[in-house]
């Protein structure tokens, strides 16, 4: 047997546990015979310390991103990969065919070196595509005026249940400003799903090929939603450690992941992280490309981007970067800037493209790509090659250029009903976020956003995941539909385990942020249940419904671990005497003690005393 | 001798050593005799790679909080406190007198305390007063007509010599946009400054008694500022680690600092910070008080209180939070909010006011309270007792009515010429932050508003810091002159050493990200710098300009440790065939060879190639 270098995962070390408090639960569908997952909070009773007397509270579901990793009920081996969700639903469509073989010369000469045997992912099977003349996108399925199991999945996995509070007075939330966007007036229905996917307005990236995927949708009028970026690069890291910082990656919220590996093994690296993972995967092709030439960009040719696209399609890549808005002409935009090109891809086609003095062959090629997309449902992420790295640099010329061009290709891609989102910069100082904001609703006809970041300063290196959340929030809010991460790591190193948790949480907050100044219904639900139990000295609940549990239990038990803390009336921070929250209690004691048990009538109580002491004459000041 | 429990500060332990690449500078003043302290940054040559030519950079001048500490040259002795570099200033005035003790009685009590020997601050003078009929606040002698020595020191600060800079290239920034302010529209002058003192929008903190602090100030139209919070509570930390904090907290860029302590020996603990602090202290009195009525808050009075303010303004506190806007008309606002009153000093003045069914005293006594503040140059920050501490409390009627009051006790502060600043939220979501800043500045006159973050969001306890640190930014945008920082550990317990740099390196990000925003001139310079040093691999040089060296240059050294490595044209993120950053440097350098040395030839070169492609007629899409 061959040698086995590379650390593979194994079942062993992933980790299981549901997130403290939680627990998973399904919804099941309507229209179509599905099982949504998301999970569900406990949350303990509220305890009168007046009358002693214990009222429920509503356990609070929220949206999951962490597959049946948390479900105990489900059997993981990462060697066999997910349940295969969705497969069923895809080939009742009845629209595609198993090929005999992978299509892919590459993939076939990987398939048959047996020096990779050791490292191969041993399950493999052949490969789904559309059937000759057929489509087989989310978009032409709603462009029909179809609702798939996908569509009607994503309806009910966005409401998160609040179709269900009723007169839940923790659901009362403040009205949002969304800018005039089609945000949606209750809760979610599949035919709005339908709707918004077959406007452009949002996309659902599911290869036929990732059926383990669980459906999700990128989309303004949806929950905003965070990417992470995982990958190895030629310094650093193994395949173990890359399937665990993806499975870590959809255990703390990321909605999808990039594989941007640029080092060793990338073809099989990739297979272990599709076959275990239960959110969307993206890619940069050109990245594999040009490992298969050596690192020479000059050497780059259509035939083998062209191979490298249906292999990595065949692999179940649900959606591709692709910089084909880095055009010849915009080159010499770039050449004052003070930080140059800084997207991987948009360096290497710019490279190749004044090596050969010839258009960029993305964009030349475009129609092409897109009959490969459409035979297996890849959407395009239109890469912005051409970002600003830096605020000197920031809404220049190179930028906006490449951004109509990419408004250009999003109609072309559209007429094959292939999906498309379009990526965004970068470094930008705050009051120049929003013109990013309106151009490219402009120019791509309100195809979805997806940024970086974009960071808000360059000064801070090793905090680069705060520099950015400042602007992704800003730029979530004014209706980007995706915003992707930024780790500490940023500018300085491959990203750890550790990183990619620091990323992810920095994320959800700016999403949710987002979410909340948007209005989104329900979104302010979580802040509502939290910031009750917080004022009413329920700690395990205050920790169970944030987003990182471990942290908040781990922080406050720093300085008051016994147990007992756990239901006083203070922290550290303030000690009995001073907690300001438990001196209001002892306000609301006071006047319920007075004979009355509701709040109105504690609003009455307080305005009595304060009536009674003007009526009495007291000066003040005019 | 008396026992010593108590740990104190010793100066071999407090960190000494400037930060990475800098070095203390100082500037002379041109109209008084003074010398200002900042801190510049040395930046080593760029080398061209094709040609081996060297040409240097120009060394970067930043703002400075770190003090005397980080000066090799000044010797440092915790026990005698740093050098009293305003006291000549201020005797030159005249207009003080020094007093034969101290005037609180429980600072005589304290003083005669034998048992409080061994914690005692040793070389404690008794404090200077205003001579009689003597107003001796820097906004008399503002509208006076006077600069005096501070504001001059103050100017000097602020331009980070900006004003040397000539036509250097990395001068060049965004125009911003600072919302109709009274932006300084090139470098800022001494009368700028005492204009922007005079008409209020302006304050510069900086009582008599503390004559250790070096000048600085806190007003819209000046870079944003940040505070931090310290102190004690009854349940952890020890004087020791409160200086050790103080110093670490001014190290990193903290422009003033809070001493929050509610546990014991407050009035020790604060000596030694004071004494020892080059940075404006601010404290919130009614802790204090509260605690000498052993934390019964009916049991407070006027006379407990007088008598805490004058032992405070005698010690040299710089400001005062003061919440004399917590009227008792409007407690009951909050009988329904979802986390009640959630400021500590609000919360005790709303059970003192029901417990006595009358008006705040803070508010009746208000005038009085001015009569000490401008015996000593103490400012006001008025108290923002009832801030909403949750989403779902944002910008509700007790908030705003309070801020109402806050503008009517600022117009009498005023009549006394005693300096004020405005407190701010809170728990802000996004879209609901911009009101905060139009109603302060309406109902308050444009005094400068001082906000603690807000946080966008309530669910990310362990991560308050970026919550808040979105909301911090945008409100600095907006107007917001200081920024009250938050840790880690807020809502969960007191911050240790590495929470307050956490928290002040997120805040001097939000408070970057505002000036760059607003355009304040030359804060752009420092980012393009670092991102020329990042763009040429000048790692040393990137590391060495950002706000925390230490952890960037750790970072980086993770994963690429050698030496050699500050030299690479790559780092462990993309390696030496993905690095973007370097395929872009092959590309100028390509078109440099063929002849062309400088940005607008290269940029010419680039567009000949481009245009060669155009003639030779090939076909791209329309």
């Amino acid at each position: 047997m061959s040698q086995r270098p590379e650390k593979l995962p194994t079942s062993e070390t992933i980790t299981r546990q549901p997130l403290s408090g939680s627990r998973k639960v399904y919804v099941p569908g309507q229209l179509h015979d599905i099982q949504v997952a998301m999970r569900e909070i406990s949350v303990t009773d509220t305890v009168s310390h007046t009358s002693g007397r214990r009222t429920p509270n509503t356990p609070v579901t929220v949206y999951d991103t962490s597959g049946p990793y948390t479900d105990p009920s489900v059997v993981i081996d990462l060697q066999k990969g997910l349940p295969r969700l969705r497969e069923a639903w895809i080939r009742d469509r009845q629209d595609v065919e198993d090929l005999s073989d992978f299509s892919s010369t590459y993939c076939q000469q990987r398939m048959a070196d047996r020096s990779l045997d050791a490292l191969r992912f041993e399950h493999i099977r052949t490969p789904m595509r559309a059937k000759v003349g057929q489509n087989v996108t989310q978009l032409h399925y709603a462009r029909q005026g179809i609702i798939t199991p996908e569509m009607e999945y994503i309806a009910i996995r966005e409401n998160q249940r609040i179709n269900e509070l009723g007169n839940d007075p923790l659901a009362v939330q403040h009205t949002g400003n969304s800018f005039g966007a089609n945000t949606p007036a209750g809760y979610i229905t599949p035919e709005f799903v339908r709707q918004e996917v077959a406007s452009g307005r949002a996309i659902i990236p599911a290869n036929i090929n990732h059926p383990e995927s669980e459906p999700m949708i990128i989309g303004r009028n949806f929950l905003v939603k965070i990417n992470t970026n995982i990958g190895n690069s030629v310094v650093t890291s193994s395949i173990e450690e890359e399937v665990e910082k993806a499975v870590w990656s959809c255990r703390w919220g990321g909605d999808t992941l990039m594989d941007l590996s640029t080092g060793k093994n990338i073809h099989e690296t990739r297979e272990w992280i599709i076959r275990n993972c239960p959110v969307p995967i993206g890619t940069v092709p050109i990245y594999q490309a040009l490992e298969k030439v050596n690192g020479k960009a000059e050497n780059l040719t259509w035939a083998i981007f062209r191979d490298t696209l249906i292999e990595q399609a065949e692999q179940g890549v649900d959606y591709f970067t692709i910089h084909a808005g880095v055009l010849l002409r915009y080159i010499p935009l770039t050449a004052k800037r003070v930080t140059g090109i800084v997207s991987r891809g948009g360096s290497i086609m710019a490279k190749w493209c004044l090596a050969h003095h010839q258009e960029n062959f993305l964009y030349t090629h475009f129609e092409e790509i897109c009959d490969i997309m459409k035979a297996y449902d890849v959407a395009f992420s239109l890469g912005d090659g051409l970002r600003p790295g830096s605020i000197a640099d920031a809404n220049d010329a190179a930028q906006f250029a490449e951004l109509e061009t990419l408004g250009e290709l999003t109609k072309i891609a559209w007429k094959h009903d292939v999906q498309v989102m379009i990526e965004g910069p970068g470094h930008v100082p705050m009051h120049m976020i929003k013109a990013n904001m309106d151009k490219q609703l402009a120019h791509c006809d309100e195809a979805p956003f997806y940024t970086l970041g974009p960071l808000t300063t360059d000064i801070a290196p090793g905090y680069d995941h705060i520099t950015s959340a400042i602007g992704a929030a800003m730029i979530g809010w004014y209706g980007t539909a995706m915003l992707c991460y930024v780790t500490p790591k940023e500018h300085l190193g491959l990203p750890n385990k550790q990183d990619v948790k620091d990323g992810v949480i920095t994320y959800k907050i700016a999403a949710h942020a987002a979410d909340l100044a948007k209005g989104h219904p329900g979104a302010q639900y979580r802040d509502n249940a939290l910031s009750k139990a917080r004022f009413e000295f329920r700690w395990d609940d205050q920790f169970n419904l944030s987003l990182d549990p471990d942290t908040a239990r781990a922080f406050h038990d720093e300085t008051l671990p016994a147990e007992g803390a756990k239901i006083a009336h203070f922290c550290s921070m303030c000690g009995p005497n001073f907690c300001s929250m438990k001196i209001t209690q002892d306000v609301r004691d006071y006047a319920e003690q007075q004979g009355l048990t509701d709040a109105d009538g504690l609003d009455k109580a307080m305005a009595d005393k304060a009536r009674e002491f003007v009526e009495q004459g007291s000066e003040i000041y005019q």
